[in-house]
């Protein structure tokens, strides 16, 4: 099986836009026309034991709630606000009704700060936990924050800091329970990532040319945002925000701040670009996070890195793909 | 674990309806206030391999149609139109691209018959094959059809004939691969559901007061109809209508045409009740589907089945139940 990435291209040709259809697939939702000024825009995501989970390390409240969390962030990335949601859950033979009921608990409370309502759903047996969730949002005719226009000479911003997801499924990998703040913080993370709503629809105002939320690490999802929009990207290795993490910990983990921020997935951050003019006028705080520049759209296709040395390397994506394997 | 129907019914509780949610949880579908005098329907349907289907008897192209079929029932069932469809499919590591593009050139195949754009979805790995559809349709304000509306003097109808998918599946389970006509319509119905768009908006001009689609088995979804409605129902056993099955190949398979019909999955026929004087009106054969009277709406609760003898017995759901284990 080739990457996920060419089966979505491959569907992108057999099922176009067009019509009432104003988005289809290849954004982080898709965006039909709505009537009196509003457009829909739906998402759905699958969340897998074993794939995106580990049951013994994640209570069944965080398992519902990053199952919603990851439809939440889609419906961010498009700038709209949520309305409804449906839960798909397919759990084993055997499984307590408790961790059902918790599951659904852990939804809820996500649910209920966002005001989404959930309106339906299906369940089923299956060998592994499989949730899927679909959220429907609104945004006004033709507002929806896509991909697809970063221009050369764009600035390329991030939300937060990168890694910190990433570094909680280190945490419970390698069975740390540490009582520095900062793990504790990276496993609260993993478990409760946070949907940038309230951030995106504040970013709606500087009109960005291309918007996204990192759901499968920095390199992967540059990518994609620099394919949808036809451009490349020069990545400024330095200023890219990571988390504060001592060298020691570092290396017991086998990684980097860098390697976290670039590669680790699920930090539901958002990856945006804006002209140099718009970008003058905005605030490094907005919606209580933390905007930096990382970098600038370049014409030339492809994502190069520059280190704090000025040396130029070609950056590939090693995030996350549920579909490539190692040939 | 507790049955299925228990689940949902506190999930009823958890998530109400209310607001612009017309209709929440327990339903066929949901439905959504929508602008410009229309409501939108919404549903999401789970195909779990092992669960749902065989892989190594169903054509991954049947996987597909059968993906969305599931969804587009649902949404026939509200007496809604389908416009758009989102699809979220899990599959192992390893699975060949050709099955992928398979399943995707059966539920294009559909969704090109009822004009249903694919819009979006997510794409996973898992143990065992996982597919979930959700499907977004329209109705004028107000119009969609109800389980909840069933009143004691009602009749009770139903389309089509009944058991044909069940005893297509019989047919692959005991490896039957017969060149009888019957039996050769059965595994297509069950390879091929056909959903029913056409008759569930021709049924709209008559006003049915409870109306759904069999998924699960008329012995589980009667109950289901019951339930909602708030009343009981008589079925009499000798008008249902049976798939033509002769006695030697029934005795093959262990089952009688009265047991497929009860208890038989997957059929996608309509069931619905109208108050006497409408269905007085109502012709018996309505967009291609034959329309049978097979009982009537009780006040006492329960469903009771009369045999042609006059022998009343108690009617329990034995249809498809996720969840439920023996005790």
């Amino acid at each position: 099986m080739r990457g996920e990435d060419e089966i979505i291209r491959h569907l992108r040709r057999r099922f176009p836009a067009g019509g009432r259809v104003r988005v289809g697939i290849g954004d982080d939702a898709a965006v039909l026309a709505g009537d009196a000024g509003r457009d829909w825009v739906v998402t759905t995501d699958l969340l897998v034991e074993g794939v995106h989970f580990v049951r013994h390390w994640q209570p069944a409240r965080a398992v519902g709630w990053k199952a919603l969390a990851r439809s939440l962030s889609d419906i961010a990335a498009m700038g709209a606000q949520p309305v409804a949601a449906l839960v798909a859950l397919a759990v084993p033979a055997g499984t307590p009704e408790a961790w059902v009921k918790d599951f659904f608990d852990g939804l809820a409370l996500l649910s209920r700060r966002f005001n989404v309502r959930v309106i339906g759903g299906d369940l089923s047996s299956a060998a592994q936990v499989v949730a899927d969730v679909q959220v429907l949002g609104e945004v006004g005719h033709g507002h929806a924050l896509l991909r697809r226009g970063a221009r050369p000479g764009d600035l390329l911003l991030v939300s937060g800091a990168l890694g910190l997801a990433q570094l909680g499924l280190l945490c419970l990998r390698h069975r740390v329970a540490s009582v520095r703040p900062l793990l504790k913080r990276a496993v609260r993370r993993h478990f409760y990532p946070k949907p940038r709503l309230k951030l995106a629809r504040a970013l709606r105002r500087y009109r960005p040319t291309a918007l996204m939320d990192l759901s499968d690490g920095l390199s992967t999802d540059l990518h994609r945002l620099c394919e949808a929009s036809g451009v490349g990207a020069r990545l400024e290795a330095a200023r890219i925000p990571t988390v504060n993490l001592p060298p020691p910990v570092a290396r017991r983990f086998r990684t980097s701040v860098l390697d976290l921020a670039l590669h680790g997935g699920e930090d539901y951050e958002l990856l945006f670009t804006l002209p140099k003019s718009r970008a003058a006028r905005l605030s490094p705080t907005l919606a209580g996070s933390k905007l930096t520049p990382i970098g600038e759209i370049t014409r030339a296709r492809g994502v190069v890195m520059v280190d704090a040395e000025g040396l130029r390397m070609r950056l590939k994506p090693q995030g996350w793909d549920h579909f490539r394997r190692e040939g």
